[in-house]
């Protein structure tokens, strides 16, 4: 089994996940239409986080098994040959054939960014959502607090599927500042879909002064969208980290 | 008099100086493009530096009259509102008629930024040139310090007037490395066309071992730019600041 780390800037995509029509740009069909000619065969990748469309990765990681004799190094290469600076492979190893990128992550990391100043910033704009607006950051922790912890996030998902549970550990979800920047480092075993946009957003919605900080146990218990607060968009968000068993973080 | 302050992402201009061919996309062309019809006259704007196809600015400034009575921050609305993020107005107001955003400035600060490791990052792609080797500080710092000073720049100036003083004080150059970041910091009074990517360029020819430290001293005297080394990409240069004769930096 190859396992990689990648970090890519999702303005160009479609999202992470291959789709049939090959004029949609995806980060997975850019990396597969590189690998199967020199590979010989299509490889079926496993993925940590499936990015949506816009959204970008610093410690993506990836696993898949191939009977070619090309090693994990040759891999990066050819990938940075072809895909940097848009796509980059950051390290590529041989693994156990019982790793699984996806499957074997035991937690993912996400970062949201927000610019608050009131002129957007040109050298962030492709990374951090311009919302000129001061956020009030500790009634955003207050409410970021009562989030943390095994909760059933049904408000905080988009089309979850009727007999798929939506119950997530949300292992730490922290709000700093740093000049005109609000980052926000929100850390689960895994996410559903859309849920660290609606995290955000709804804590957004308390830094706005829409919701109160001490709304959010009525929120998970809605299980319900409509009791979230809007959707953020996708430019400010990046997957981070991904961490695995061994307690050693891909980052 | 308005004085506006800019920053911008060069990327996709063909630098700042406005072109016969308006289907060549130019920082300026773009402004006095939004401008004219809302003034009801062309702006003739003055600027502190001219920058090169592919250059960036966080502190530019530019001038210019108007017997419109949009006040400026009518006209920074209006930029941001038709540019940003690309190009944003950071700052506009009425100064006296004395001001003269080129003539007025007295010195110039530039920042070229490298970053060393042997994978680019697609975050910095943009505002760093991707060069995969370690550089040695210490060398040139020490050539560095040679060049720092009033002397003639003719090595590493690009088509010298043969009637115009290539003649410049280079108040800084200071270099500094965070993580796989090598920063340059450049100031002078002004700069002759293409000097900043010539002296980045030498220093980086020193870094690499291919001049020794000491030579910078021949390398003015030559006043050729045969003896200087190789220019350096123009996407990791960004016009960081301009000063004034009030001391106060308007980055």
């Amino acid at each position: 089994m190859i396992r990689s780390t990648l970090a890519y800037d999702g303005t160009g995509f479609h999202g992470w996940a291959r789709q049939r029509d090959p004029a949609i740009r995806t980060v997975e069909g850019e990396i597969v239409g590189v690998l199967a000619p020199v590979l010989g065969e299509v490889p079926r990748l496993s993925v940590a986080g499936r990015t949506d469309a816009g959204v970008h990765a610093r410690g993506q990681v990836v696993s898949f098994a191939t009977t070619s004799v090309l090693p994990p190094d040759g891999i990066q290469a050819l990938l940075n040959g072809r895909l940097a600076p848009e796509v980059v492979v950051l390290q590529s190893r041989w693994v156990s054939d019982h790793f699984d990128a996806r499957f074997s992550a035991v937690a993912r990391e996400y970062h949201y960014m927000i610019q608050t100043a009131s002129v957007p910033d040109p050298f962030t704009a492709r990374f951090a959502w311009h919302h000129p607006r001061d956020l009030a950051l500790r009634q955003m922790r207050a409410a970021a607090s009562q989030l943390v912890g095994t909760h059933d996030f049904r408000s905080f998902c988009r089309n979850p599927g009727a007999d798929r549970s939506t119950v997530r550990s949300l292992h730490r979800l922290a709000i700093s500042r740093t000049g005109d920047r609000v980052t926000f480092r929100v850390r689960a075993d895994s996410f559903l879909h859309q849920m660290v946009r609606s995290l955000v957003g709804t804590l957004v919605a308390v830094g706005n002064g829409k919701l109160p900080p001490d709304s959010m146990e009525a929120v998970l218990r809605a299980r319900d969208r409509a009791a979230a607060g809007p959707l953020v968009p996708p430019h400010g968000l990046t997957l981070a980290r991904v961490v695995y068993g061994t307690g050693r973080s891909t980052y």
